[in-house]
């Protein structure tokens, strides 16, 4: 009997905002797997630290690049598949063993998660379940206390590292918005949106939901890297201006 | 001292995919309040129904319509309007007794759900907090097993009452796509997507996460009307193909 796998959204920071469910398969997991930067804490497993059970096994899975400049050699793509196999092999390892493994996805596992590259690895290969998160964005709608959308709006979901050019054309056609992955893209991304004429609307978020929130209209936010956990949202043309 | 206002989201259905902190202040909540269609049983709190307090008190919010043809002179936008004053109107006087009022939401409450009307008329006079939920479209992707969105893709969120034409030009532009609100719309949008060329990579998802779930490739979908828990869900490219 081999182990069975589990993708474990674990919302956007709040250890509250894990569901029921999550709570616990993660109790319940015989090894608990959590991506993390070099030298960083992971983000996942801080927001379900609290539940953990003591001493229970972890497998940390270390990003060996983050965003970093490379030698012009080295190709980030292929050294992301190494690692993606390898983290796949070392709880494929684990799995064989019959223990189950809970991998933590901050948010959701299937929304720009990091998860989804195991789960291609290995689901063809083991008993596995996806148990749904909280996303960040609708963290970031709740402590706005704005709707997101509303009615037949459309909400358009863009990544901040989409080149200017793009970023423009879909902001222009859009309704609601929300704009991930900052990170050092955030003066273009505030440009591009003051530009469609959208910045009266939008708000800047960071760690909605952590202790260290932060909200603020996008015409106010530094434009300076902005953290791993951060937003742009542009709620619902229904919801009250400021 | 008023009481204070609550909108829960309660995920997607699966009693389990309630988040820690909703099921807390459901469990406290002096009233539970809830929005149904008149002889159906509330969505919303179907979902959460094991988890309320025996004889704990509730609020049912009934529209007075939904989907039904109205005689000419009847203006479905103002039915509503009154509506959700006289809901708002109901919780209001709930609160000024002191008791705090929980609003349950199926999936999350500001992604098209309707506690934001109650929000935007109670927010402004009472002490209030939304708690983000699980929303439907997650769980959608989650049973299918299939990255919704990955690297820099866009995500269109959009409703399936859209006109063809724009439902079918968003199509054209979008990487991974979610259509809402399909109900008697299934067959148009059905006919967009098939001829956006998406039709090989679109899934029809019923009641994702309740146990009369079904999930089958939106070609094979009958085209007759969907129940209110459906979707269409166009994962990311990146999903392995069936």
């Amino acid at each position: 009997m081999t182990g069975r796998l589990w993708g474990l959204g674990v919302g956007p920071g709040d250890p509250e905002l894990v569901t029921l469910k999550a709570y616990r398969l993660l109790r319940r997991a015989d090894v608990v797997a959590w991506f993390a930067a070099t030298a960083r804490e992971s983000n996942a497993r801080r927001a379900v630290a609290v539940h953990l059970r003591p001493g229970q096994d972890e497998l940390p899975l270390i990003y060996p690049v983050t965003t970093e400049q490379l030698p012009a050699h080295v190709s980030y793509e292929a050294l992301l598949v190494k690692f993606y196999d390898e983290a796949a092999a070392r709880i494929g390892a684990v799995l064989d063993t019959g223990r189950d493994v809970a991998v933590l996805c901050e948010g959701d596992p299937l929304f720009y998660g990091s998860y989804m590259y195991l789960h291609n690895r290995l689901a063809g290969y083991y008993e596995h379940e996806v148990v749904p998160g909280v996303p960040s964005m609708l963290a970031g709608a709740a402590v706005l206390g704005a709707p997101l959308v509303s009615l037949n709006e459309v909400l358009s979901v863009l990544s901040g590292v989409l080149p200017a050019e793009e970023l423009h054309r879909r902001l222009l056609g859009a309704d609601a918005v929300v704009i991930m992955k900052l990170g050092r893209n955030l003066s273009k991304v505030r440009d591009c949106v003051e530009r469609a004429g959208l910045l009266p609307r939008a708000w800047y978020v960071e760690r909605a939901t952590m202790d260290a929130q932060r909200v603020l209209p996008l015409a106010d936010a530094d434009p300076t890297e902005a953290p791993y956990f951060s937003l742009v949202v542009i709620p619902s043309a229904t919801a009250p201006q400021r």
